[in-house]
């Protein structure tokens, strides 16, 4: 906030789980580190009644248990001075227009507005209709913005109603969509990865390239989430957003630049020349148990584990097979990237040793263990001809400590603030992105949808996968985790 | 030896500091590992007067001087009966009449002979006369080959003389050039390197490549070498030989297979296409204090220290600087080769952090430390577009134990046994390596030549070899040598 105007952060379900745990650490960590705008203020809003006393103690208690080492209570005290709470009702137009005039007195002049919506995804549309109806999106005293959480939309078709609604009141570039994986350091790295280094554009293409992996694998299950992920279930909650937006990075043309519309066309390209989804070439598990979980329905059909193959018919990219996957409960934790390049040639080397051949792969970890690896070949010492993989590792750890990785919503919430829309999705981009995904979901998901396939606690899903894979010679690879 | 036919290895100048020090020490591991051929003899040959037993004590004083960590005493008494020795004049065709007569009783049947010449370069000429004088050349008993130490010739005329002189008695397929630095693990590896992988070959040409650097940094000084090395100087005893194969395999195109013609007409080809050196992109150095050295002249111009530019006029290569650069009594002990790539096009980056833009630099270690570092640049984290360059590595070490990277000698020996050339020097590769030479030796050494510039022991050698790469817009890097 290098303008330093004044400014103005409105939670809208400010009383929950995503306020305590992510938004008020990573505001608190912003604020140690110098970044939010002088005289900043926040302020809750939702309908439990809290007092504004009782609202900063709450906020407290979750800074001390979600982010224990940032925790500082004079820091905090200060800090703290910057939160108000009004309690209301978000669909009570009287409720919004006490907040419109709580607000223009608590400004008291111009101020830059950020409106956040950390409520439950029914209650999107009605609220920005309310702040409509309020007029509350105006700009006449300082800029309005307003993030939306995920998930956006449940298909095509309401994803694109919402966008509708929600652009009956503010303006395309008003509208901030998180998707937090782009607020990973790892995820923003990529783009760097390829286009800061000379040596690997060049071979990121179908002539080098065999396949790309997108892997992203949960270890623990659902949890205390069976009312949402039984309706949602993989494909909605992983493909659609984190996946697809993992894919674009690593698959898009390089953008003019970093600004956020060059960015999210190079995205929308991505997503618009991807061949339709081939429904055979989906594999859905489900774990063993997630039917007995609490809430569940015993004979629910939710995937909890996809993969799916798809291919994106350009230049760059005709041909080459993209694997994206993804589950819970399964062996480990891991969000990567996998390029496995294609076999050099093989006729200058001595024919017996042919066995032991072994394409490059270039894992990108996002995370746990954030970092870069590459295999390659070496000669093993001592013979002749014998090959043997290696691998040459970067990790963040060795050179940065714990904590120098800042938490995604750090950057989102300060890129919302100054208004740099690059790590936000577009309205485009994910409608493209359910255009790709609706049809697996009507074939693989309830209601309709096929019998997911039961799979282990702590494996690495169904079979299936894997002898998707193996169907064209592949196999799933991981840098990250070594098994 | 997968035939294990019997097999005799003559060395003549047996006595001397090479058998000591390096073959004995070699055959030695050979024989541990259990690749040599059954009961090979290994006669020495030499004009001092020793007996078979005290030879072998010599021998066994060096093992254990020079490789104590292979010494064992058990291996080393059953392998010490495979040595004989007998003493004789090279210059004598009634010793090697003698030599002659030993062997084939020694050999009582059909064996195949390696002749080493472990003696003074002024001694190759005769001694090969000799040997052809007494038909010892002739493979009617088994195969014959004839290796031949450093150095090979002084100029280019002297190592086509020599080469003429060689082939009078064997055919060039019998004869084996040896240059050490072919025989270490990590040169070898270099082709692997480059053509057992898919991703740095595509990289590998002016396209991409900035420039090139070979470095053979040496920390000792001429030692106890006087004699030998005020004739030499550092472009006979290090560019000729060591530099200009680590270049060839550097800048070769891919060989149609290891095969030795293969291999060795690719080295050619790169040969042939360098321009000659333009003498005025040449520094040459003496370290203070060389000419206070016992048996150095003191007004010697003998150069310790050359930097030199070559261009390589081919599709690959045209444009991009080779520089090269060895001396002793320098900071360091390293050897290594710098790939530095050009920068990527800036424009999408925010241009007020180009000035830490960095190039990306594979460096390939091939000693002390051998190895592989890869500098690339990532996204600083916690902020927006800032880049940093980091490393990724690949340490020998972390594969292999001390010991599983054998000594040159240990390949080499056993190549030539085999007949396999591949490692070893055609003549046509070391008369086009002096043309080269030929003129920056004559311009930049005495008689005629320039006053090498004084530089510093432990300093990395004359400024005037920075100045010459800064005029490009380039400076010496390292991935090995952390300054």
């Amino acid at each position: 906030m290098s303008e330093d105007r004044p400014t103005t952060i409105v939670i809208f379900g400010a009383s929950g789980d995503l306020t305590q745990r992510k938004l008020v650490p990573a505001l608190y960590n912003l604020h140690r580190k110098g970044r939010l705008p002088k005289g900043l203020k926040v302020v809750g809003f939702a309908r439990n009644r809290l007092s504004t006393a009782s609202f900063r103690q709450r906020l407290e208690e979750g800074l001390k248990e979600f982010d224990p080492q940032a925790y500082e209570p004079h820091a905090w005290a200060e800090f703290a001075e910057s939160f108000e709470y009004l309690t209301g009702n978000l669909d009570s137009q009287e409720d919004l227009a006490r907040l419109k005039t709580y607000l223009e007195k608590l400004e008291a002049g111009p101020a830059d507005r950020l409106y956040y919506l950390a409520i439950a995804p029914q209650l999107f549309e009605p609220t920005v209709a309310g702040l409509g109806a309020q007029n509350m999106e105006a700009e006449d005293k300082g800029r309005c913005r307003i993030v939306i959480e995920k998930p956006f939309g449940t298909d095509g078709a309401s994803a694109h109603q919402l966008n509708l609604s929600i652009q009956k009141v503010f303006r395309e570039d008003q509208i901030f969509r998180i998707d937090h994986y782009l607020g990973k350091e790892t995820a923003q790295n990529i783009l760097f990865f390829r286009f800061a280094n000379t040596i690997f554009e060049p071979v990121w293409n179908r002539n080098y390239v065999e396949n790309v992996q997108i892997t992203a694998a949960e270890q623990v299950d659902i949890g205390h989430r069976a009312g949402y992920y039984d309706q949602a279930g993989v494909l909605r909650d992983m493909f659609q957003n984190h996946l697809m937006q993992l894919y674009t990075l690593i698959a898009m043309e390089p953008p003019a630049s970093f600004e956020a519309d060059h960015l999210r066309n190079e995205k929308v390209k991505v997503l618009s020349a991807t061949r339709p989804i081939d429904t055979s070439h989906v594999v859905v598990g489900q774990y063993e148990g997630y039917r007995a979980t609490a809430g569940i329905p015993p004979d629910s059909r939710t995937p909890t584990y996809a993969a799916l193959k798809l291919y994106l018919d350009n230049w760059r990219w005709q041909g080459v097979p993209f694997y994206l996957r993804s589950g819970k409960a399964l062996k480990a934790k891991a969000t990567e990237i996998v390029i496995e390049f294609k076999c050099p040639p093989k006729v200058m080397f001595d024919q017996t040793y042919d066995a032991d051949f072994s394409s490059n792969v270039l894992s990108i970890c996002i995370q746990p263990d954030e970092g870069i690896h590459l295999r390659f070949e070496i000669k093993n010492p001592d013979s002749n001809y014998e090959r043997r993989s290696v691998d040459m590792e970067f990790h963040y750890r060795d050179y940065y400590r714990d904590g120098d990785l800042p938490a995604a919503y750090e950057r989102l919430l300060l890129d919302a603030l100054k208004g740099d829309a690059s790590l936000f999705a577009r309205d485009d981009e994910i409608e493209e992105s359910w255009r790709l995904i609706d049809p697996v979901i009507r074939a693989c998901c309830p209601p309709g949808g096929n019998e997911p396939v039961p799979y282990k606690r702590g494996s690495w899903g169904p079979a299936e996968a894997d002898r998707m894979m193996e169907a064209e010679g592949h196999k799933w690879l991981s840098g990250c985790v070594h098994p």
